[in-house]
């Protein structure tokens, strides 16, 4: 889009610009102080626009949220998709071959320590999925590539399979986050060597009792 | 303790009284607005004792949120201690015996479900274990009834695994309690099943994969 945001020449943003910029601040205010905290008046201030300026683009705090977790899933997404795909059941990994759910579990565990204001946000419930279709898009994205990866190593998988390694990588990321694992679980490498071992729980299980 | 609280009759705690009566307030507080909500003022104005009486209990918010967490760890290892005892290894379960960890995952997924502001709150960062003596204790006396649970399944079965079934169970009840499974999974019994089936695929993987 041409038209230029209000205001003098402090705020030289045009429409599509602004809009990041007010995502992109929403973010770094999230990881900083929680949903809890933030408001559209800091996000206006962190960009440098009037406190009116965010209403054009977002009429809610909670539009704003919801916004920035669609950003988020769409994150997620991309991450998870250049993992390399695990192989299929019956073609155990030879050697150097990725090691079927271990990269995947390393990889969301990776983005929940890289951004968990961000993690927590896509998943505690504070915004709505449903009541907006492109957070909904983007969360239902996310999970199709999960389903995806759970089909190469368990074809047979149902939707409670799939569930299940959602959850599990999911509560590993979350009791990590919050700082529930003893410090020498985690250290030195130690949080890959747990993800790899649900992962290898997981896939044993699924394998085992992963259809119905 | 025979000391009564200060005060006039209108303030007729005894010392362990009043402290019950602070926990349990704040408890029903946790449950109605969460923890970042909840001050020492709204819990001494809930139980009916002047603003100043939580401190001779509580110096700080902190504190009580402590105690609270505290006494939701010793209510989860009673809950989880009446769950019946899995069948060990090699023993799979007969017509009518309790399945494995299908009733362990029920239970705790209950126990999110009933009090989901105490769950969050014990697992949530919010409170730090280590600073609370009386918490560490009731935290890992509640883990230790896990472990011990976990050893009835698969007695090789090491830290890591016992983080696995853990991180299995608590990611079921975050992402229920945070209204992140969809309806139909839940609803009529759905949450059960997908426990049940959780548990299995859990089970499964660790009489498989289940030690080093």
């Amino acid at each position: 889009m041409s038209t230029s945001e209000q205001g003098g020449p402090e705020q030289p943003y045009h429409h599509g610009d602004l809009r990041r910029a007010l995502v992109a601040a929403a973010r770094a205010l999230l990881e900083e102080s929680g949903p809890e905290a933030l408001s559209l008046r800091d996000v206006a201030r962190r960009v440098g626009v009037s406190h009116n300026a965010p209403y054009r683009h977002f009429p809610t705090k909670q539009a704003l949220l919801a916004a920035v977790a669609a950003e988020g899933f769409a994150a997620l997404s991309a991450r998870m998709a250049a993992v390399p795909a695990a192989p299929g059941l019956g073609a155990p990994p030879g050697p150097g071959a990725p090691p079927g759910l271990a990269a995947g579990f390393r990889c969301y565990l990776g983005f929940a320590r890289d951004q968990p204001g961000l993690f927590r946000l896509m998943f505690d419930g504070t915004v709505e999925k449903s009541a907006d279709p492109a957070l909904s898009a983007a969360s239902e994205q996310s999970y199709d590539g999960l389903r995806r990866a759970v089909h190469r190593i368990a074809p047979a998988a149902d939707r409670a399979a799939v569930v299940t390694v959602w959850t599990q990588m999911h509560g590993l990321a979350l009791v990590t986050i919050s700082g529930q694992l003893a410090d020498d679980l985690v250290r030195d490498g130690g949080l890959d060597a747990l993800a790899d071992r649900a992962a290898a729980i997981l896939e044993a299980g699924l394998r085992m009792a992963g259809a119905p």
